[in-house]
């Protein structure tokens, strides 16, 4: 699945992720207004859990319209849809098989991790298929997940037996980009290595066991607020795909990210969120206007790509 | 919240929570044929799935109902309803509800946890409500969550904040259950400590923004399998409850137990899913027959429970 990512990157030569993280702040009216229309009324919660799920799911399309022929891939943020309960999911689930409709890779963040058995059942219901009387029933089927390694191999090894035999991949959290990551992931240890040195060792290891052409379809998450631990893992992990958020709203931009990729000009892909599909809030895209959200977003998602093209060559 | 579970342990006295964690193979065929002519058809999906997962909930509602005269809490772990997609969650939804209508606490084993805001959709989600045109809408609505640390403080401090709001508790991992366990959360720090003892010290420090009654409503996850980890926890944090699993099918007995109790006998709730809820396809428990698989979950939550007080009363 490495390769199919790299190949629409490639393409599109463009190493960008649109993160898909609705929030209720960032609906436009009109299409609450529409959604309240045509919202299906399944009764699992309030009425209003199902109008806000569909006018997240028509924002979704607008958006998914208007930059898919830009970008390779797509990152909805479970978390913005489990939220709003059983519509909410649902909005998910459409969200997904639209975009790999649309030709997009879908990297489902849904940071998942468990002991072995119930890994097992996050890849199948992520990446894989549960079989009941002989028929293979995918259940949200991305093409991508992001992993929490904090419970070590045996959390992470159902995920990959699940990606090869189906051809999918995972990117398991490194050094995230938050405010606090730090505190566990960077506490040095014995030997006077930050842990999250110990994890991206183990993420290449595991990767080993998934390569596909030079790289693995274990990647790594690293923010890319935090250009030094970025350079430091990019050189400990040669051939893991780097997913790398915390762009734009985050604070990060392209200059931050030339160590990012190798010197190929592969080997990091940016995710930025709010940045692009809540665009047309901020400057300079806020000419577009409520109703012109999806222009706004193809917009920011232009500059976002030349920024990165910029940042390669100058690497 | 944790004073409300500690009165129910109290009440029931049986320190103890069945794992909701059902698999196709623990369902009996009955409740399946039943389940095919009562499903509903949203169309997410494999009509099996819906079918399955009607499957899983009459499962669900016959253990419950066997057992909860018996025991405080029950723990759904949500992986095993994410396999069988929006028809599984449609389960996990029905589960919960149905669980807290029957006086019995839910402890959502949903591990998750991500940057500062995303964690806040998260924490809604589950602990709390999204709040839409005024009207405070909850999603899933368990009573405590489970969340990984790996991220930090801000990954977890939304959570709290939430729990804080709603009267609802966390528990955060610090030493799980799993094999691989120790492959990050034992390393040993600069100053000779594993990684588990600072993440413990840091839930006991996140507990005391959420004090109730001697306890925090911020909780650990530490695996009763590691019954020598549990005792160095247990002197750490002396006010933060410590929910157990590994108990049966992962290995753990009472005796490997006493140590994770405080002095008033407090301080611990164990989960068993497999060893419970399995219960009639296992010795001694096997007589009952796939019919009979309520009345066994009945017999082996019993038998659990007095595990657990003789482990107590050992101590």
């Amino acid at each position: 699945m490495i390769q199919k990512l790299i190949q629409e990157i490639q393409k599109k030569n463009a190493p960008v992720v649109v993160g898909l993280d609705p929030t209720m702040q960032f609906i436009p009216a009109h299409l609450l207004e529409q959604a309240a229309g045509q919202a299906r009324s399944l009764g699992f919660g309030s009425r209003k859990l199902e109008v806000a799920a569909e006018a997240v799911w028509l924002f979704n399309k607008g958006i998914v319209d208007a930059v898919c022929d830009l970008v390779p891939a797509v990152k909805p943020q479970v978390a913005m849809y489990e939220q709003f309960g059983i519509p909410g999911m649902i909005a998910y689930y459409k969200t997904v098989n639209y975009c790999r409709e649309k030709g997009l890779i879908v990297i489902g963040d849904v940071k998942r991790g468990d002991i072995g058995s119930t890994s097992a059942a996050y890849a199948l219901a992520h990446l894989g298929a549960v079989e009941i009387d002989g028929e293979k029933c995918p259940a949200f089927n991305e093409d991508f997940a992001t992993v929490n390694p904090y419970l070590g191999t045996d959390g992470i090894k159902p995920f990959i037996d699940v990606c090869n035999k189906n051809d999918k991949g995972i990117f398991v959290l490194v050094k995230t980009s938050n405010p606090s990551s730090g505190e566990f992931q960077d506490v040095l240890t014995k030997d006077g290595r930050p842990v999250f040195e110990l994890v991206g060792d183990k993420v290449r290891e595991w990767g080993e066991s998934s390569m596909d052409g030079r790289y693995s379809n274990v990647g790594a998450v690293v923010g890319a607020t935090y250009p030094e631990q970025g350079r430091i893992l990019r050189d400990r992990m040669p051939n893991t795909y780097i997913l790398a958020p915390g762009y734009g709203a985050q604070g990060a931009r392209g200059k931050d990210l030339s160590y990012f990729f190798n010197e190929d000009g592969l080997g990091a892909i940016v995710n930025s969120s709010r940045g692009i599909i809540a665009a047309y809030q901020k400057d300079p895209y806020r000419h577009f206007g409520e109703e012109g959200f999806a222009e706004a977003a193809r917009a920011a998602s232009i500059d976002m790509i030349e920024d990165l093209r910029e940042a390669i060559a100058a690497r």
